[in-house]
């Protein structure tokens, strides 16, 4: 067990009078063991207790190192998880809930009156996961490292009339030969119109002239994601879409310039949008404008307009304005940054002027 | 919507006096309107509801078609999709809930007094979902049959000082050029002793004479699944390992062959296990012997000892005993099987019986 990292969350727990709480998302109990479990549809929770007397649940299909640091408590399929959680729980007192317990193991320890009340308390967790540690940050940097370096090898791939899912199919193989394990997500490529659809991953679409080309990539480095976004344009740009194009990385160099401890997270999404939308394009731009990332590529805080915390020293975020014009172009441009003592340090450095790919 | 699908949800959850229910669980969604939307971190979910006053609520960053059969009540990532949600429920009457529903949702709407009760109601849904109608066994018996030839292809590659993760690698265009899109879970390639390792994916061991191959794969085609295991030896096998490998196939066969309709899902599993447990290998079969499979890998119920329903027709579910030996050997054989009218019918028709590759 972590125990800088646990004791930070016992603390924050005690803040809201709660003195147990049953950690059950993967990530989470992988920032306090070093120990990565997919349980699939299985049980499987980390108990952390004021006292210490901290407990981890685990099926005995899984293989876990003797040396967790934390006393283990075996069940098999046959059992009821829930039901020999609850004698370790002090059924007179609050328990703590992860955001992510499935109802089925909620309903089930309500049903067995395992606590006095249930409070979802993972703010208590995601809030210290927020503010990176040092092992982290080192950890954080190497991924975009990896991930600058991946973007600069696929692009040597792209050539007229290759589809989407050609180029994305070569992005594997690329991480690997780096030492990074799989996706942070299945990337994106989006070619011409397709690069406008929400959502979209890589399809059957052609390259073409004049088409634009957004790649939206991450990897996972050691347990550690990365993620950004690059748009280019193939063999020549119309001066609509490199107008656009400028104005989104206006937005973005933007954001990323103001960001430093004690900033709203919404004013740096305000910043962004107000660029976006004085250029008559805000109803283009039809999202947030970036999310925390760590452990998971999508992680508790994002940069949006209703978030108003302010960010804190050790936070990394993405910065990823983009325009989308339906039936015609999209562009996006994202990079991952964290908040350092005074200021900003940008995670990725891929160049982030304009590209035309020849 | 399909509505003979939803009609017999409808039907088992008046059975239970629900009349309203939270469907989160996007295969069952999918099951209900064909659509696939994996949601990530954001709220999804159908309402459905005796009175057929059904509702879909969706985040306005997921496409989906203009015809889906349900009225769609949109949000943003700005809202809070619960207090949407809530306006929709009788909260005078009980509420069922998805299994699958997340702590942050539920404990907010029950915040939110939504309703009178909460009750975990998946089981009306996946027991319907347990019997696939004719539309799905046709997908069911294509997806492994692409399986089949998938493992034809795959063993090919198979030679002296190939590592696990090479040979698996070959295994994603393999699918894709038979149109199936993704994988049903990430292959598990095991050699020799690695074979014995719970939960083993692929690593980095290297193929020598002498050693089991353990290959267990599925692919997705057209929104279904399909799982087979087969386990090869590399040019020599060992007596005791010859030994081992007719047993677990003698407690595979016996298992599929006593199923047809009224047998008990713990009877099938007891079958496998007593022959492998006469033959003094009974410690060594660590798992339940298999699991419903259909739009997902692993579905509501499973082949095991404390599953006392009966098999009905129309389900579909794995057969997969296996010994392992640590330091050593695992073997493992499995197929999936249709429940028919008055029997069974296996979906996969490559040869279980022992094969030396060379």
């Amino acid at each position: 067990m972590k125990t800088n990292r646990l004791d930070k969350i016992i603390s924050k727990l005690k803040q809201n009078n709660i003195s147990q709480m049953l950690v059950c998302d993967p990530a989470s109990i992988f920032y306090l063991t070093g120990r990565m479990i997919d349980p699939g549809e299985r049980f499987f929770a980390l108990l952390i207790k004021g006292n210490g007397d901290n407990k981890i649940f685990i099926n005995s299909l899984f293989t876990v190192p003797e040396d967790l640091g934390v006393e283990k408590v075996w069940f098999c399929d046959e059992d009821d998880p829930c039901k020999i959680v609850s004698g370790f729980i002090d059924s007179d007192k609050a328990l703590g809930v992860d955001k992510n317990l499935p109802a089925r193991f909620l309903l089930r320890l309500m049903e067995l009156g395992c606590a006095s009340g249930y409070k979802n308390t993972s703010v208590c967790v995601d809030t210290v996961r927020a503010c990176k540690d040092d092992e982290e940050i080192a950890l954080m940097r190497e991924a975009s490292r990896v991930n600058d370096e991946a973007m600069n090898k696929l692009i040597t791939h792209i050539r007229a009339g290759i589809t989407e899912r050609e180029l994305a199919s070569y992005l594997k193989d690329i991480y690997l030969s780096m030492g990074a394990c799989e996706y942070s997500f299945d990337p994106l490529v989006g070619f011409g119109e397709c690069a406008a659809i929400g959502h979209y991953e890589a399809g059957n679409t052609s390259l073409c002239e004049g088409d634009c080309i957004l790649i939206d990539m991450g990897c996972i480095k050691d347990g550690y994601c990365s993620d950004m976004t690059r748009t280019f344009f193939y063999k020549t740009v119309s001066d609509e879409h490199r107008k656009i194009y400028e104005i989104v990385l206006k937005a973005q160099k933007a954001a990323e310039n103001m960001i430093k401890p004690g900033v709203r997270f919404c004013d740096i999404d305000k910043t962004a949008r107000d660029i976006i939308d004085r250029e008559g394009f805000g109803d283009k731009f039809t999202h947030r404008l970036g999310h925390s990332i760590g452990i998971e590529c999508h992680e508790f805080g994002d940069v949006s307009a209703v978030n108003e915390n302010v960010v804190e020293e050790g936070m990394i975020f993405s910065i990823e304005p983009g325009i989308y014009i339906e039936g015609d172009v999209g562009v996006r441009i994202e990079d991952l940054v964290l908040v350092t003592h005074d200021g900003v340090e940008i995670l990725n450095h891929f160049d982030k002027e304009l590209k035309i790919i020849n």
